[in-house]
């Protein structure tokens, strides 16, 4: 039988058809040949729902919460109108994450070939990517023109958008991954990586969708969703990179790559910090090496610095912080603590 | 002496660099470290205000006419709001050129490298359009926030960015350089692409975004500007597929190359609307080989369809349509007809 779990995924996955026939009308309406049309389906059929889908489906449940019920006490009107959003979060992911593969040359994606990597699509993959966030701004227009919070939304998709690119940008100068230099990292970096390329577009822009939705538009409100919801993509960023390293392939369903891939980490950077000149000089000629044997010289390193205990004592640390924030929160206006709460419940102690 | 244009020029090209210190600013702001700030002005300058300035220019110079007044006539503080929309446009195309010198493989751009092709970009060029494409609404919500008609600017760069990646792709998949299949050509796909690629941001987008600064927002003023404004824009691509082929290099600057490129231009969808059995097999051999001896051939099957002439007919047909449509254009709600003259003037019988 299939868990409340699956359900919901199954419920939110039945909007996207829909908005891929919207937007194939939208261009059979400008007169566009069909080739044309069936590309453009076929872009966003591949690169939009293959993943978690966490995004989108926070801004369901987050909506839920602030309305006092149940995803499944949720019309069916009112649902595919907070599931929209989400999947313009799922389209902005799409735009951005097609891009990235090109930049860094991955081959494969959510167990698929990359998009660029599809034979008859190569660099054209860059226009398609730009056509996957025209679309969020399609969707937006039709189905939200007369909301009072259209504008707010349409900027908060820009502003985020945005970020998400600075972050990228500062990750791409920083970290190349054929030219290892590790005096460019330090932990403020990939702070500011990690916040900006990860956090706002993860964690705060499904949560302000829900919110506007739900008539909790006052500043001070987003601002308390901001303040714990920033930290926790950062602290769900640095587990990530910490289970890159440390976690089996069992838990992580992979083989953590990072090292070899000169990724600026948490790990790393925390290293950096404690290293001896010794150890330093170790990491600096081992470090983004595609070879075993150098990741395991700076794995060693790892080790004697107790990097692992290290990760655990900031994972207690910023689990304590949040929780007292959480309790913090001012329910008047009618933002509740529980969408947070339900967030770090997510991230907490994750083993995948 | 500067001539008139030059002046003009001068002063539109002295509001960028306040714009790159805006944007730069809010880069501060979000604390980005100096050396990403340094990136992303130098990617806003080398990939900006290099070249002919044209559609930029004409948003001045249609609010001016709409204003009845000259150029020069207009304070700084009006000057400075339409030229930021210019430049908008300016920061749209640069988004699209840097992308499309990727997906065409170009190597040179405005007498100078392709971004991708300085050194240390390469493919991080596709983050750096994304982040060009993302200062025009920076710029218009810092700018333009509080106008009334700030939605339906917003909205309108969406749309017209969304048109122009429809033209771009059904151009990508029409025309790839490598493959070349005549039997996807035709002169009705032309006008698909060229409207869609090159007509709407380059001819419709100026006039429409100075007819909202100067408070003319009807719809059917801005249908009555489209009406013009968009054949008038495949004309300018058809004359420039003209010139490519007919156009002596002192005429054009360049040596045209859309045969040897497989370019969907005007001039082979006209042929092949035209030709024999047999000087189609001679096309389908020829038309797209980086080989001299084969494009000399197609030229001569060019000549000898009469292509130049059908062009002249073409041009002469064209500019009698839209000046009569230029004669009726209703002004009685602050449109003006010479908007449009000026935008036929600078085309008709161009040869550069
Ligand atoms: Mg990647
Ligand atoms: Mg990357
Ligand atoms: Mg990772
Ligand atoms: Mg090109
Ligand atoms: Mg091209
Ligand atoms: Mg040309």
């Amino acid at each position: 039988m299939a868990s409340e779990k699956e359900i919901r995924r199954e419920r939110f996955l039945n909007v996207f058809p829909k908005l891929v026939e919207e937007l194939n009308a939208s261009l059979l309406a400008y007169g566009m040949p069909k080739e044309a049309c069936d590309w453009y389906a076929h872009s966003l059929n591949y690169n939009t729902p293959g993943g978690k889908l966490n995004r989108g489906l926070s801004v369901v449940d987050t909506y839920a919460i602030l309305s006092n019920k149940t995803v499944e006490q949720l019309g069916q009107e009112e649902y595919e109108k907070v599931a929209i959003l989400g999947w313009c979060i799922e389209l902005l992911q799409a735009y951005f994450l097609v891009a990235d593969d090109m930049m860094d040359k991955s081959i494969t994606r959510r167990g698929q070939p990359c998009w660029y990597k599809v034979p008859e699509v190569g660099e054209i993959a860059i226009n398609d990517a730009f056509m996957l966030e025209a679309a969020i701004y399609k969707l937006l227009k039709s189905h939200f023109r007369n909301e009072k919070y259209y504008i707010d939304i349409t900027e908060l998709f820009h502003e985020v958008t945005f970020q998400t690119e600075l972050g990228q940008l500062m990750d791409l100068i920083t970290a190349p991954e054929d030219k290892v230099d590790l005096s460019k990292f330090s932990l403020k970096k990939h702070s500011f990586i990690v916040t900006f390329k990860t956090a706002y577009y993860s964690f705060y822009l499904p949560v302000a969708l829900a919110m506007y939705v739900a008539g909790i538009t006052d500043e001070k409100d987003l601002k308390q969703a901001r303040d714990v919801l920033i930290p926790l993509g950062e602290y769900f960023q640095i587990q990530d990179d910490y289970l890159d390293c440390f976690g089996t392939p069992e838990q992580i369903g992979k083989i953590g790559t990072d090292i070899q891939d000169n990724k600026c980490s948490w790990v790393i950077n925390k290293a950096l910090e404690l290293a001896s000149a010794e150890q330093r000089k170790t990491l600096d000629e081992n470090y983004g090496k595609k070879d075993s044997v150098a990741e395991a010289k700076c794995k060693k390193i790892f080790n004697d610095l107790k990097i692992e205990q290290l990760y655990h004592e900031y994972e207690e640390s910023i689990a304590k912080d949040l929780k007292a924030k959480i309790s913090q929160v001012d329910e008047s206006r009618g933002f509740k603590a529980d969408v947070l709460t339900a967030f770090l419940n997510k991230v907490y102690k994750r083993s995948k």
